[in-house]
């Protein structure tokens, strides 16, 4: 294992330190549990906004905590849940009485402790929603997952939803605002190697020289396929061609109950795509993939959404969502309405995400 | 070789195509010869600044084109020089009477065509001053170079000179400048592993799998050394104190004598480091190592800065200046006075650096 890390147990701890370190204008730390907050935060009056997850995907949560984006974030040890204490805590710290949002990325780890979380929030006094990510079109279940697995809109959904709470969205309106975002983005990845977790010290799965997995999980979890590797044109056909022609009404997408203390199956808002649609276009690096290789993606996949009647009408195009140093890459396509695209053009300031301050 | 590519001959014009695709508000491209202008050029009565050199670093030069930064780049092949014809058009393309400075990083092909192309431009009548950068601290002569390499502050120099040319500085005082810039600018890197340059198909250098390069170029050329892999902390120490305590008056400086027609070395501006220096630290990853580890290289650095009575006032951590999917990195450290501070600070927009806009 070359990795430019100290004791594997340490290294979650020390990559943290050295964003706080870094940051320190934007986000602060609590140890014990730890969670990252904003350093100005609680904002009066504002719905907290909260995410987390495993580590190993950086800057995923923490480079994107900050104004106009997350108000918190739970790190877990690498490819690790964040434990509901952790939740609750950052939740308590945040809060400003106007709520809070929970995004969540759908993996039954996560799921089930930010949903513990909620429930002892909710003896506190503290009123908490959550909304599930889950635009991977690769697989339906998964090695860690019952349905599709929460990826890239997880960055959009953030950015966007930030956007909406800085304005004054009230709970309510800023959870159904994460649904749209959710039902009208999906993903698609690409492995060209394996990673491998510090702690584990061997790689968490093993290719062929000439292999590529299509359909990678974010953990390793299997895709698709192996294949043999193609073109990157004819890869960015696979992913593309994935996503466009993906049936979205087949996903369920659940919500809490609060009434009932269940998750519940809810109505789906989205639509098949048409032409004429804009998009916003993310090419995102696992982690170890060059940006040169990114934009070789971008300029195929432009062409695939143009000849297919789409329009880009933004775009994303490096590693926000990573596995640790695997190389390969994914897409994700989030179609936009005018208030999307409004509140993805708004100002925004983290470590990882900046423009407009 | 497994990458994101086609046909490797067409790897450096379809990832430019990507970028030019994805940034078309910001960059422009021209082709026969190739280079990458601003979207808004000429900016009348602004000095214009160019830079490039071989492709395979990206987002440098071409990320950086843009407000606040560069008028234009000029990408060559894969870790090849650009040639003349190809500054020499970028600067007729951009040239609006006021001069402008090209930026070379010091490899021997990179300034012979710079020096060509300045001569050229001479006779065309336009008013090209040269400034080099030699910042890397880890080794005197190089497989490409005479002198010190030229790295990370080449970064830190566009981004400053970009903002200080937006204020209106002349072509004198933008000289200056950026020789004050890169005196006070100093870098070293690492290798973990190699890279394989498309058209070649396999990796330019061999490392065994305990083993790292300490003092690596851009290219893969040798550092000083190599050694079984020690840990982040130990790395970092390696190569800040390189850094930190090396002797930068042994570093001769060379600029453009246009009297003379030849290259000239000059006085020195810069002094050691002494206790309450304020510094920018930028700590870079070499294409493939996840930002994860560069924040622990940065836990170390801003540790081992706050020992040596050094303030760290400014960062830059993540991938500016790569080496295709090489994993390792490398790290920079630039003495800041209050006018460099100020116009560090300055709002830039390009590709791949954006604050204040």
């Amino acid at each position: 294992m070359k990795k430019l890390i100290n004791k594997p147990e340490d290294f979650t701890k020390e990559s943290l330190q050295g964003m706080i370190l870094a940051h320190s204008d934007i986000i602060k730390i609590n140890y014990e549990p730890t969670f990252i907050y904003r350093a100005d935060a609680p904002q009066e009056g504002k719905v907290g906004i909260i995410s987390g997850g495993g580590s190993g995907h950086e800057p995923l949560h923490v480079g994107f905590v900050g104004r106009g984006m997350l108000d918190a974030a739970c790190p877990g040890e690498v490819f690790t849940s964040p434990t509901p204490d952790q939740m609750l805590a950052a939740a308590k710290k945040i809060d400003s009485s106007a709520g809070i949002l929970y995004i969540v990325k759908n993996y039954s780890g996560d799921v089930m402790n930010f949903e513990m979380a909620v429930e002892f929030a909710h003896l506190e006094g503290i009123n908490i929603q959550s909304i599930i990510i889950d635009d991977d079109v690769a697989v339906k279940d998964s090695l860690y997952t019952q349905g599709r697995r929460g990826v890239g809109t997880t960055v959009l959904a953030e950015k966007i939803c930030g956007a909406a709470a800085e304005k004054g969205y009230s709970l309510q309106q800023l959870k159904e605002l994460c649904k749209k975002v959710n039902q009208n983005g999906r993903s698609m990845g690409i492995a060209l190697t394996s990673c491998t977790v510090p702690a584990k010290g061997t790689p968490t799965f093993i290719l062929g020289d000439n292999e590529v997995e299509l359909g990678i999980g974010i953990h390793g979890e299997p895709g698709r396929e192996r294949v043999t590797i193609k073109s990157g044109d004819e890869i960015t056909e696979i992913l593309a061609n994935a996503i466009i022609y993906d049936t979205p009404y087949q996903r369920p997408l659940r919500e809490w109950d609060q009434a009932q203390g269940k998750w519940q199956d809810v109505e789906l808002l989205n639509k098949p795509w048409q032409k004429g649609d804009r998009l916003l276009a993310y090419v995102n690096s696992m982690g170890g993939t060059p940006i040169s290789e990114l934009y070789l993606i971008y300029r195929k996949l432009a062409e695939i959404c143009h000849r297919e009647g789409l329009e880009i009408v933004r775009n994303l195009i490096g590693p926000y969502m990573t596995s640790l140093e695997m190389q390969g890459c994914s897409i994700t396509l989030l179609k936009l309405d005018e208030e999307m695209l409004r509140l993805w053009d708004e100002p925004v300031k983290t470590a990882s995400l900046r423009w407009g301050v």
